[in-house]
């Protein structure tokens, strides 16, 4: 049995945790999801951590949601920082599912675009974990999350 | 019994150290306090990995207030760096509360800000601690500190 | 026998690591070859780590094609920046091979580009791993890899 | 008896190591001054670990002038995550007194600006080591080293 | 018999590896010499690394020279931060001697910097291994490498 990490935000304006753990469970089974929700994403890189060591996750979602501001781009810069440094040091993947506000041009569209992505990484959390081989498959297929797929260089 | 640090500086112009305090004694009880105030807010993350080693802290609150400066904003984000690196390593949390002199008008309004946000924030200290599924239910609330908040992306 | 790793992304619109592949086969023997996909760049550093401890890897090629963003360009910088860090902790080289979808004017350019550079990088991987003293012979020769070398500044 | 590190450059065009050691010894006793000169800012990290490590301080003093161009802001922002990194690892302070020569108009301004932040920091290392209450009782003052100090917002 | 490392890439447009050796045979003995070359400067800390713990360099130079374009600058500046987490996790110093492309005019130009840039350098590698005290004499004095020296603000 698998242990899968699900840590979002009180910052996001979209319950990502809520989704992601929702995407998890129509994609298969064999693992259990272990939920932590943190003030903002400069947390995540901690939570992450201790969901490694205190629950033995295999494997993080990190879900987040950076403001419009210039400042909010810095922010996300660091938390991302963190997050790598967190999977190098337990040698664990963290799947990264950050959504700029600024992405979107309204709530609607934002909570559209952010539930999509987590959805997307979802599955590429569950691909990582159990069926690595199908990520080679689509090796240099310009996939994206979220929105459409750029797609491979020569049709 | 659970230690709460809390690190502030001379840097800034409003005593966050003493408005945090008073606002994590407001919220409950069942920790110790213990504080620190070094020069300014590169200070912060040996100051904070000193109170987890040497004092036992389970969670430090990290006050700052940046100038208004290009150079103020390299030292809040070099800074911020160092306090990720610190929670990362002991595997507990820190959370960042940085008020940047340039979010206010006035030093009226600058007061008020930084007494809000650190406000806040103790709160969010004091769940994560103690009610860490409270902040579950407020996963994708858009919750600022020190400001409106932004609210969900679907009211 | 060494043994080398291979890691590119979905994200990538060239399938660079099948192209590392054929390139190091071309190159010599004496190596077994590891493959491993991830979703994008970020996710380089820890599957780096991941083949260095679980497949024994020498050394690892590290694939990825950034946005034309730029977003993209802070990721390529964080990934980078983790990269060069599994490599220290490890003690092992991991040889960076990134194109930029904006170096390129078109998809067919952008296809050309990546094999080329991959191949020229896997090219230097060998040469790290087998045949150190040809790069010692080959220094400030202003090579470039998928471009024209600058060659040196006296001809 | 405490012992506390020194560590300047031969870039500054000021002798910043001497002023910190003046300051120093007129501050108070109980402490032995141990000092190490480097070329640029880039090497004040590594002196400071060889300190921490091979002369037991207990604090160091990392003096640095970076130049005016825009470079330089780079190498004072490498320079600075590197002392912060190894503060974090030593778990020992490391006050970093660093002006940039962008900061005076001409030579004998440069010369009185970082002989007198360099005597304030120096005041704040001793009162680290020695006084922390008294930093305590500062905090939330505004102040400034090398500058008049902006004070607290609310006077 | 001290140890010292010359790392330096086939990226840079003049041998500056080549340079340091001579430089540094012209100003002493007391030590050996242990050459490697690696394609970019990204490939400096690992190499760097693998010196000091396979051959037990006492000290590194780590020579460089990045190209024209934005994207350089940054790849240059994850080099560094690279260079300084390896001197600090080994305790011993890398001397970074970085000439980019464009600080000359042409190619003449870049080959003499870059010649005397090194020259210089290997000089202060050398007082640091054998004579730190020398170094502490020109404290303060503006020195620089490859240009003029800026000299101390007060003449």
């Amino acid at each position: 049995m698998k242990v899968i990490g699900v840590v979002d935000t009180t910052f996001a304006r979209v319950d990502m945790g809520g989704a992601a753990i929702r995407a998890l469970r129509s994609l298969g089974s064999g693992f259990r999801i272990v939920r932590r929700t943190v003030p903002g994403i400069k947390d995540l890189p901690v939570a992450c951590r201790k969901l490694f060591q205190e629950e033995g996750a295999d494997l993080i979602l990190a879900l987040g949601m950076p403001g419009k501001a210039e400042y909010d781009r810095m922010c996300a810069h660091e938390a991302s920082q963190g997050l790598i440094q967190v999977g190098i040091l337990e040698v664990k993947p963290i799947v990264e599912v950050f959504v700029f506000e600024s992405e979107a041009r309204d709530p609607k569209e934002l909570d559209h675009l952010a539930r999509r992505r987590t959805e997307e990484h979802a599955e590429n959390a569950y691909l990582m974990l159990f069926h690595p081989d199908r990520l080679v498959e689509r090796a240099g297929h310009g996939l994206r999350q979220g929105f459409t797929d750029a797609g491979p260089a020569r049709a």
